[in-house]
């Protein structure tokens, strides 16, 4: 199977072969190691020197325990949004009581870092501000450089990412940028199957935390804090998946952080070409489209779902499609982790053979 | 390694073997088979027809799935406690803002049902019970059903179950005692890795969750109900440990649930009569001792943390310490999942050789 949705993506096998390693005591002297390994291999690749602690959960529960140990109810945060998972982090403050100003642009765009500035001007009790670097649901990156220049530099505001598919494929210097809290998934650029997730937290977090009063436990991260120091996290691990994470720093570390990040670029550089040679059109504008999910715009005309039967029944293809505003407008193809140029190919090719079944002539059947 | 902590248990090689098994999409036709499958199996084994849901987490995080899914700050809520795990429950919800009553037996004991009788007698506006079946920390089991007959039967009560170290090795009739809420993790009698919790959420509990007021987002289960509905689980699962669930139930259904527990019973006995034979002294009333753990009082003048070290070094054997008021003053054999009578003899064999070196004589050694 060609699984290209923007994850769970698919896991090389000789990490896949690891998570069949028996289990060990998750409070003994091996297990320490490994912790304490991992963790510092997990740091290396958010380029921080903050705490950084991996939990046992999706990257939703990621998102949720940045907001629940920095924030307390009525606290005033600026909810960043340019899609689905903007949206989602904005709904988890809201649901916990935090007071939300959001700053919306539409699906397929980028944050405006004017509109940015002025909005943090315009509302001086803001104390947080909540953005997604890698937006999934629209194949758009955010510029969080210059996001953090103005959140960090110019207000001195607690950032709050969403890296989720972003981090270990794209840039992001999580301590020279400033970002406070950094959270991301174990099933997207780590080559890893979902069930850990990865939170960085830096000083002026913890200073947040002190005064958070959103209620946690299995997230709250002075657990992790005090636990590590003993070389365990607080509550039982997914080991396996541990494993897995140990063989899967070992290669990013002898690739390299930064040819790994190149062969990101490639990699979505070659799909994005070979999208516009077949006729079709991304479905944001090129210059934010994402290094690790590209969207395309469905054609007129043609059925969406049946766009993604027909490669997964006929091809063994599986792409993503679309969520909430843009379901049956758009699908996505991911490419994040070990995807090769063949993976590409293979696409392409059947979105070539598949696109006449349904009334679309791609652009090289046509000449 | 002869693991033989209260969790994670060894999985068995062609359990371990799934995990290797490739990515699917979790969105897609053959995950919505999968995890219909597997949740009919789970429901099966909790012997209820209750809604079930898989959360991508540890058991902690299912404890706290019971509270905020049924309760709202200030409810009043009797905290039932033997141990721990019993103590963490009513802290989870102390957190959360509810008004506790605590009742607390001395640990190694089980709960009075007199005593809890009188206790809901006298605070009538406690509406919700919340207890531990099976107290991992001192390796006592609860008379749930005695329990239960009492919180239902005669005051009808929200009951909240701690299931973690029973469900799946021991008897629990979730639907025939009236238990709402029972939340159990994979990483014990299951025969999986930790990374998946379980919970069944009766019509009442629905009801409960109407009106509940504490905040969640990842653990909402109305969330879980809705995308279950459609054949998927809200947020990215922990595919790998699914693969392994679904090769467990089947092996559970070709052994039988009654032989299973029968198995659990029998080796539990073993290990107790074991411990006796070496003139060692279960910490809990024998009447009371767990089938999943035996705690065992670590004899005057051995140190506990040198006996723990010496078995896992000489003899590769790995038992778990004490915690909390009982650190250094027990040590804890898991016998859950596929332990066989070999296991055990390793440890008894392990403990009758590496006392004598810390001063004490094993009652088969002295003879």
């Amino acid at each position: 199977m060609n699984l290209r949705i923007p994850g769970p993506i698919p896991v090389p096998e000789d990490i896949l072969a690891t998570m069949a390693t028996p289990m060990m005591n998750h409070r003994g002297p091996q297990f320490k190691e490994l912790l304490y390994r991992v963790t510092d291999g997990v740091k290396q690749v958010f380029d921080t020197k903050n705490d950084l602690y991996i939990l046992t959960s999706s990257g939703t529960s990621a998102m949720e325990a940045a907001i629940v140990n920095t924030l307390s109810p009525r606290d005033k945060v600026l909810n960043v949004s340019i899609g689905s998972f903007g949206d989602r982090f904005g709904q988890i403050a809201g649901i916990y009581g935090a007071d939300i100003t959001k700053l919306d642009f539409p699906w397929g765009s980028t944050v405006d870092i004017d509109a940015l500035r002025d909005t943090l001007k315009a509302n001086p009790g803001i104390g947080t501000v909540m953005v997604t670097h890698n937006e999934t649901s629209t194949g758009v990156t955010n510029d969080l450089e210059a996001i953090a220049s103005v959140v960090k530099g110019e207000f001195d505001k607690l950032l709050l990412v969403d890296g989720i598919s972003s981090v270990c494929s794209i840039p992001l210097q999580t301590d020279a940028w400033g970002c406070d809290v950094v959270a991301t998934a174990s099933q997207k650029g780590w080559m890893l199957p979902p069930g850990l997730a990865f939170i960085s937290f830096s000083e002026r977090a913890w200073e947040a935390h002190a005064s958070a009063k959103m209620p946690k436990f299995y997230l709250d991260l002075a657990q992790y804090r005090s636990y590590y120091e003993k070389g365990q996290p607080p509550y039982t691990p997914a080991v396996s998946i541990y494993y897995a994470l140990d063989l899967a720093i070992a290669q990013l570390q002898e690739e390299g952080i930064d040819a790994l990040f190149a062969r990101h670029a490639r990699i979505a550089e070659m799909t994005r070409e070979g999208i516009k040679d077949l006729g079709l059109s991304l479905f944001p504008d090129e210059r934010y489209a994402s290094n690790t999910v590209t969207a395309v715009s469905i054609p007129e005309g043609v059925v969406a779902s049946d766009l993604l039967r027909i490669v997964r029944e006929d091809h063994n293809v599986v792409l993503g499609g679309g969520q909430g505003p843009v379901d049956g407008k758009i699908f996505r193809i991911g490419h994040m982790g070990k995807t090769t140029s063949d993976d590409i190919r293979g696409v392409l090719d059947a979105l070539a053979a598949s696109l006449p079944k349904l009334g679309f002539a791609p652009a090289g059947a046509a000449r």
